[in-house]
């Protein structure tokens, strides 16, 4: 089978490598759709991200989707021929973060695309069954591997404890910003404000159920109607995560998702005097059959943010697409193709 | 001014009153709308309500909206000529149960149309400050007023956190359970069954969005295709509340909304091996906001559920409406027609 | 090595049986005192706890402790030599309720003890290395064993959200309501309450740091001198529960420790009126470090419960110890003596 | 009366006031005991705390106790002669703030010896009917007074979610810090380490029960033996804050009780990565039910915290004595001497 293998920076080959085998409570996917994640076109362009280092040859993606073709000793769900969204990050189940319900914690996870473990961008990929998520047909395949961001979004509306009529803030309209917003909306959010400095994103969120949008570059999130509850920072920017936690009601919550610098200048008398909650999310726990069931119910469009799709042939393409189009969000691989 | 009064079971006369004036911290609301509530009819049929006995003449409703007209001292907000919705029980403030956000169990609370306090079905009533909430334009009287049940549906989808991807069954399709089905969804629910043994019930439960519906008469709730996680039990029937508490999944919640005897035989055993929690809910607190926000932002129909409209000389007949006309949901009273 | 094995009704022979060897993720355990519990006395006398009926010969204990003497391929920890309290049940770590962190709703648990897996009356058993839990030396072999009943009670507080200032109810003042006795007086409660029949066992509630006893011979929970917020029910009296519930204070939660019978009448108004809320332990998840904490550090002395031991030899006497002494209160038995 | 008023920085004098008189809701409290807080201290010293400026002459003291000796309209509890601790913030009870619970964040609060509000530095003092709470006779004057301090500690530990088995962290062992660790000690925390560059301080915090001290000259909070999960922030010093939130375990949670700089840098990758909360406290709310129940059941000794008192007349010494005696604790005014 072909993958396609980053070999160092700016280096990605599409090589033959064997078909892998299924092991003990695992399953071989026929990956039908990678998405493209700003991290897999990170570790192209850099090799690294943080103490994540490219050391041996890496099959960068981990928003995938499949069918089930082969299932290794003991499985008996999910079956050969299951269409599955694969959770990429595998825990060691037994740690104290694992048996506390906080798996995404856990010190032994094994995540695709994370160095030295392979990602998806191949035609197929070894998984264990719990993590290979059954999908009914009504979702199809791209949107099927998009449900990893979508996981990003729905956990951080867990952390900010989005709810109905909720008021939200989103700051940054990229990728997860974008689902965020629809996550939002489908926990029952009822204003959701989100802030950029690109107008195409912005009339992006808009279309998808914003309330509110803020052109940062002339608008500020200071001077929304009414204050927001609950702050999902995707932006990253330091000056914006300040910004947006003044910008919180009494008793607000911000969950910053998205990764900035290693310190921030916080305003901790805002946190103290409104006792704000502030807290960071790290990958996600339990959120694929919540993500499933918005999909499949219509409360959430992921096709919707597909631009573009590439052969595996074309993978080094699509790890730069973003860079090129202004106008791309999310680009996906179709491994089969 | 007129108003409805209630001097005996069977017995409602309308009768001249001086318009009140307000106090400090009051506003008088000139009543537009009024919904009948079946605790107001078992008030005109019986006299009483378990404790609560009409021992002298009594306006009967507590669901109501209208405008302000006036304001007693010290009230800036709401002014004069807002359209507000009314929150019917004014507790203590300053009690534990009030000091602990819990208003609703406060042991001193004032609540309309229950002995000895009188209701709204009359042309002006006066309100706490704080329990007359304004309505934007967007929001009729009617569901304005229906803001007070469907606080009854936001309560209980609290009480049994009913989030994104929640799959509820609601046991009974009257007015509450039709409120729930449309809370259930706004907070997000993709799966909401509802059992009741009225096909038409059913039907416009269907109609409201519920996605199983169960005829009780032939049907049972423990053959939905995948065991609900959250029971809001809006029936007050025994049985029925027996066999839906069977039918949750492990770590469900059963939220008992409906009024039924006082002593009812429950599965505790199951309640200990799948470690369900059972609550019940009385009233609500802090619901108007959100309830305000689902209806303004179109996520919650309220105007669906009126089936007819009465002028105030005719309120007796609108009190017995349900009893008379099984497609009767919810019947309003106009006071100033 | 030697077992002690149920093999019918009041038939318990000390059989020898082969020393296990560890599978992977596996140690072996020197048993060094199992606590007796009244489900082993049950299994004795009946051959049968509800659903589960001994249908071929059992070794029964789950209250155990011992030694690691082997460790299977791949263990690191614990390390041969450390002594370990043995969490009884394993589940399969991998299910939608472990991946919650509900590990104790497995619906594919083994448990010691429960048919047909094996316990640990005898020199050696095999545990799951996540599961065989270090303790300091500070904790005796008898208490290490007793972590197993206490981590009932720390569930049980947990559940009902004891804390600093609680006032607690526990209904039942065997074993289990004895632990939780403790285990609520460590969780910050200012208030215990304890109710029973047997003075002598009241007397030893008051002697561990019970506040008020009543003896439901002659006194009722109603006259306590105020209202308690959690209830702790571990007599599994249908009539003790109901009277206990109607005890509780508005927004109390009622925790089902005890066994009772399948459906038991609750008083459900006072549910609904007072909101409260009732739920069921099935056994515990990640109880022990907690426990182990609380008796390392002093707070809860599991050695006060002990009143006699016994030599595996004399397993049968001390599973019906408690029948036969009035004041036995837990009985352990020493498998090496 | 006499009243120990401040004039302007650095300048208090003891004047004669009328005794004031009780209205609605409200009871005249006989002063026994105040407690010097760092605040009194900072607005004797400098004439303003951020932006509350002493722009009048103001009575200082908010940690009191005192009888009641007289009552105003429709007051029935507290009695005249009941003992009672004052909690001196009084909010407005119906904003959202007030209505949700969260009375401390109500904009409209009332708070004793903030200005415009006068103080507890004097013979008598008003107090709302609600905030005058009883003590038994087993809770002293002083200690009576000392609730307040202790409720900051017991909303820290709530904030932490401080429970039975937690391992905290407290930075900064003054008056504040030395309550958090009987606080949390009393939460049922089983390690509490402290850190300060106070020997003296430490030692005290030893004595009172930390398990392990920091003498943050020389050693680091990264080195205790376990990671801790909750940190009660009580220095203010940003650089510690820092430190402190990196020596967290994974899901743990940051509460900054101690007021430093308006912005700090926080490591938030850290935050990110093993999602910790970080959270401010704001005075606090429903607090002294607990507070007086942790020292009436002797879980918590105020009395050791005392270190000097004074009669009204040396109101000015109390108020330097902290920055005077480097051992000094908690200085507290006995305004009847």
């Amino acid at each position: 089978m072909r993958a396609a293998v980053l070999r160092g920076p700016g280096d990605v080959v599409v090589e033959e490598r064997p078909v892998p085998e299924p092991g003990p409570d695992e399953v071989v996917v026929r990956v039908t759709s990678v998405g493209v994640c700003g991290s897999d076109t990170h570790y192209y362009e850099h090799g690294r991200i943080g103490r994540f280092v490219v050391e041996a040859p890496l099959v960068l993606g981990h928003e995938a989707a499949g069918v089930v073709t082969a299932v290794g000793p003991g499985v008996t769900s999910p079956a050969v021929g299951q269409r599955v969204s694969i959770e990429p990050g595998v825990p060691d189940l037994s740690c104290e973060q694992c048996l506390a319900g906080r798996y995404n914690l856990c010190p032994n996870m094994r995540f695709l695309a994370t160095p030295p473990v392979d990602g998806a961008l191949t035609e197929n990929v070894v998984v264990h069954r719990a993590f290979a998520h059954p999908v009914p047909d009504s979702i199809g395949d791209d949107a099927a591997a998009l449900l990893e961001p979508l996981s990003v979004g729905v956990w951080a509306c867990r952390k900010g404890q989005v709810g109905a009529g909720s008021r939200v803030l989103i700051t940054g309209a990229g990728p997860i910003g974008l689902v965020a917003v629809q996550a939002a909306l489908a926990f029952g959010a009822t204003e959701v404000a989100v802030s950029d400095v690109n107008p195409a994103r912005l009339a992006l969120a808009q279309d998808l159920g914003a309330t509110h949008v803020v052109d940062a570059r002339s608008g500020s999130v200071a001077d929304l109607p009414r204050a927001p509850e609950v702050l999902l920072e995707c932006s990253g920017h330091p000056g914006a995560t300040g910004d947006a936690i003044r910008a919180l009601a009494p008793a607000g919550r911000a969950v910053l998702v998205g990764m900035g610098a290693d310190e921030v200048p916080l305003p901790l008398s805002v946190v103290q005097e409104r006792e704000l909650e502030v807290t960071g999310t790290f990958r996600y726990a339990g959120t694929w059959p919540t993500a499933i069931a918005l999909v499949a119910s219509g409360r959430v469009d992921l096709d919707r943010l597909v631009t573009d799709s590439y052969p595996l042939a074309r993978a080094e393409e699509a790890l730069t697409a973003g860079r090129r189009d202004p106008k791309a969000v999310k680009v996906v691989v179709h491994p089969q193709t």
